[in-house]
């Protein structure tokens, strides 16, 4: 299996998904939070581009159906019913809904994987579940890291790296690119205090310094849940 | 020390340089054929960020005096004299002459990085005198590795870790980017055996299929030179 992991989406070529199974990772905070939610009874997420996007495609549903959320800066959009934040997303909050979902990178990041054959969403809380169902498919394969405002990430890459290490462990052979052999390193490094590297990531200060440190530790639940979203027909869903 | 590193120079900004110093590394391999040439008495090397531009500058000097080279999918530009390997620059080819140079990636990176109040050329050949000089300087410092087509190349983010490492066992105090810390922890990975990395690298598959093995074995001799090369208006000079 050829194992591309690009490190933001600025790596992303023309044909870098074709004929591909692809994997979007934005631990802090949206790919988490889209597990969480639909662990939680969310029907579907559909993910949007921009805010003004996101407020169209929830125009078109009943109010109480709909659910409007992401961030800009790390912070609710004004106006939004939830933010970005991983504990949000539980309860009657999501139960049953259509979340619209627009944050800086990892909504960006969905959209642009679109033409993946199969297009899944992982974080360190389903990662297991998601590494089990590409490893039945002997299609190549993309990660693709949301990073963070067009640059590298630290969490997302190490995510990535746990990610082919349960490949390997699985005996899968893999032909590496450069980012996809990093990404193992940076695993081996981490794999035993995540939450040293979430605390020394620009990412992890940057929220922490926003008052929401909680979401470090409820983005480093590895395994916590079993979900597989899978993007159809412009929707993420089980 | 406020310590980025970039990993392509796709990730630079309008201020990445402001009265910062900062170091260029090719390991792949404009900035060792550098530091080679100037350790066998190269005069100065102008780089050039296109073959056109190349051709321009050397027009301007007495043939004997001046050497173009550079390469173009690693290969020797048609009608120059040097092609990129660093043991193409010794002996007579290069002493007491200018070299102008267009590489693919290197001189690019070392253009985008000419606003820096201090600009050096680094490589596993001569890291540790660059390091020496950065450490005595207080201010701040970017680390921009020249990457392969505008993507992370794992030889120059090792290269980029064992020059932090340099600087941590010298006591600096270093406030890192996601970057800098991901370098740090490429290092550690291969620091005991950089031919390995050299040969699971995508730039170095390339090499070895073009039939240039040797110039990795030639450009992870650590510290083989003591030279330090800086930037000072438009040349590279020691």
């Amino acid at each position: 299996m050829k194992v591309d992991v690009f490190f933001t989406p600025g790596e992303i070529r023309t044909d870098s998904f074709h004929q591909r199974q692809a994997v979007v990772i934005d631990v802090l905070r949206a790919t988490s939070s889209i597990v969480t939610a639909l662990e939680n009874g969310a029907a579907e997420i559909i993910p949007a581009s921009s805010v003004p996007q996101a407020k169209r495609i929830a125009a078109k549903f009943k109010k109480p159906k709909v659910c409007l959320c992401g961030e800009r800066e790390g912070k609710i959009i004004p106006g939004f019913d939830l933010g970005n934040s991983p504990s949000e997303f539980k309860g009657a909050a999501v139960k049953g809904k259509t979340l619209v979902m627009a944050t800086t990178n990892g909504t960006g990041a969905i959209a642009k994987a679109k033409s993946a054959a199969n297009l899944y969403i992982t974080s360190f809380l389903n990662l297991q579940a998601v590494a089990d169902v590409v490893a039945t498919d002997s299609r190549d394969l993309v990660l693709l890291c949301a990073g963070k405002e067009e640059f590298f990430s630290l969490e997302d890459s190490v995510c990535a790296g746990m990610f082919l290490f349960r490949l390997e462990c699985k005996k899968i052979k893999m032909e590496c690119n450069d980012q996809a052999l990093a990404a193992l390193a940076l695993y081996k490094e981490w794999s035993l205090d995540l939450l040293r590297m979430m605390k020394a990531s620009v990412h992890g200060k940057y929220l922490t310094s926003l008052g929401m440190k909680k979401d470090l530790f409820d983005c480093i639940q590895v395994n916590l849940y079993k979900n597989v979203p899978r993007m159809q027909k412009g929707r993420i869903v089980q």
